[in-house]
């Protein structure tokens, strides 16, 4: 018998992969300045460093590295995330804390945990793309939450609680993808007591956080849990290396068993060299500095964007991010970023449509930049150029 | 509102974790000899070789291997995994190759791919916790085939298919977990011809298969795999680390496709840097030399444990495998192997009751012995210790 789709589950049928990966070909062409990818700069890879922490990781504790490891994480690194994250007011255990394979793969696990097909999830509209594409392998249900400047609207919040009742909110707070907005300190705390109130899990993705280049760090939504409704998404991607695949879920001990439990039958455990890796950059205290470096070479890159906006036309709007790596444009209202990216692509400039951050599709006048790729001058081209298409 | 279990997902609620993984405490205690678990020897991790290649490709390749890479895996692993596995007779390019973070990930993504709740998966019984895990997370509903000396009864998995119409065969076919049984090459053919003609999917679990001490390889049954319905799973965990979670899918590219989808929104990618140094490992053919060492000592260990056996009171059967690391042992029908394993517990001997392998329970007088983690000696030991307890 010949091999057939109809083999398939039926809620992995109609998924056919982000928009965004097909297109990224395109953007190898040589001469492309693209603003379209979410990669961290290469030279916000210390390459040395790793090197270094991986040979003393392995002479330290080398047969425990190779060994199976225990589900719950390398625990020396279960310790030192507990220890980070007081930066953001979490105060959590190390045995609240799990290691996991990026960020992806916290929400990836918490959707196992707790999702039913069709339970609703809240979600900011526009969001991030693998957040949308995980909860529709657990044909969750996806609802938008409406925000402003400031992030998702509180009241809007309650009012989708009660009309919905959803199982998860799904929130990127600071520096959002796509949008760099960031929730206000007034709605961090709204948004743990709704949480706690109603009893709907909130899972914080949080990987932008201390990509800070102005303005003054918020606590975590985790800060103001006191029932343990929330669930932080903490990720290493943007700090240290995406290749590496650290990142860690902090949330109560009830669930933290559950998560525990479907991370045994998905991978077993979490690569340990490369946690022990993270741990020692912790540990060491290598991370701060580092981060401090990167924050001032991307913080030229932001301001070279923002500025670039000179050469729009009047009538583009776009937010304006303390920090993170996205910004967030909109051509007047009937205007179609869709053929502005088939435009921008033949001059050798790209970007991210924005109607593919909307669950519900739509919004095609609105598009994504990313600043991290290219260094400041090249940024000014880039903007010129495409500010030149609009 | 308290957190409450409530919130957690129907085919979530009843699963508590690895019962093996519970009475893994019990085995630190000083003077413990075990033979329970199922970890490689700690003489069987090469930390100086795994230091040395991975100096070497962040050398070679930091940047890349630091940044976001490809779901599909590290291109020049995917080229050496396809070259490694010709020595099991299997023919694949190297984009029907997918490196995931261990053989487990990959039967999870198959199961995410193509299990809808209420599907029979067929699998012989006893079989693998963590695949019965695996099945349970994703509602699939498990049915033993028969088995004998030889593995599964071809006659037996016809019947069964034509009974329950699975979607899935689950198959362990060299030196099988628990029991230590390979399958004969008829069989292997046979299987592979009854996927293909039924178009039932047949996950070939192989991790084993480079763990042979005496007779004769042989092929893989995907090697007789006309239409692409085996789904080989390689893992390098057991030759050279587990701690590193490489292991791999190789499937026809239309499945491929989907497993890569359900890998994006699960983790994005597999860990670079580790996929980097197992890459070497091939590369560099250092692969085959180490595992001809390990083989030697685990050849010690498993002959010390099947003489050991002279020292257990007749009517005690056994499995003499060619390879492996487990040996599967049945005490006289109507005795238990959960009570003696308490009186072994406290005299400092430890195994795994065989009843945790079956799907359905019961068989409790069975039970696995791991011999790799012991020296000979020991084992002599731990045999005659356990054989006076019976």
């Amino acid at each position: 018998m010949e091999f057939t789709q109809d083999v398939f589950a039926e809620q992995m049928k109609p998924i056919t992969g982000s928009a965004i990966r097909q297109v990224f070909h395109l953007l190898a062409r040589p001469g492309m300045i693209s603003f379209a990818g979410g990669n961290p700069s290469a030279d916000a890879l210390d390459v040395d460093t790793v090197s270094a922490l991986a040979q003393e990781a392995l002479a330290q504790n080398g047969k425990a590295i190779l060994q199976y490891g225990a589900t719950e994480g390398w625990a020396p690194l279960r310790e030192s995330i507990a220890e980070f994250v007081k930066r953001a007011g979490i105060e959590a255990k190390p045995e609240e804390v799990l290691p996991v394979h990026g960020s992806q793969q916290a929400l990836d696990l918490l959707l196992k945990a707790v999702i039913n097909p069709g339970d609703v999830i809240l979600a900011e509209s526009p969001t991030f793309l693998g957040a949308l594409q995980a909860m529709r392998t657990y044909s969750a249900r996806v609802e938008s939450i409406a925000t402003d400047e400031q992030g998702v609207i509180p009241e809007a919040a309650e009012e989708a609680i009660r009309a919905h009742h959803p199982k998860l909110m799904y929130i990127i707070p600071t520096f959002q993808n796509p949008t760099g907005v960031t929730l206000s300190l007034e709605r961090r705390k709204a948004l743990a007591e709704l949480a706690n109130r109603y009893g709907v899990i909130l899972a914080e993705d949080d990987p932008y956080r201390d990509l800070r280049y102005a303005g003054e760090p918020l606590p975590a939504i985790k800060s103001f849990d006191e029932g343990g409704w929330v669930v932080y998404l903490a990720s290493f991607s943007k700090l240290i290396s995406p290749g590496m695949r650290v990142g860690a879920a902090i949330c109560n001990p009830v669930l933290m068993r559950k998560l525990v439990i479907g991370k045994q039958s998905t991978d077993v455990h979490t690569t340990s060299f490369t946690q022990a890796i993270v741990d020692l950059y912790l540990r060491k205290n290598l991370l701060l500095p580092h981060i401090e470096r990167i924050c001032k070479s991307y913080k030229r890159q932001l301001d070279a964007m923002l500025d670039g906006f000179k050469y729009f036309p009047a009538g583009v709007t776009h937010t304006a991010p303390e920090g993170g790596l996205f910004v967030w444009a909109a051509l007047p209202e009937g205007q179609s970023a869709l053929s502005l990216f088939d435009r921008a692509v033949e001059n050798n400039v790209a970007f991210v449509p924005g109607t593919h951050f909307y669950p519900e599709g739509g919004h095609e006048n609105t598009f994504r930049l990313n600043f991290s790729n290219s260094p400041a001058d090249v940024i000014e081209t880039g903007m010129k150029r495409l500010g030149g298409l609009i």
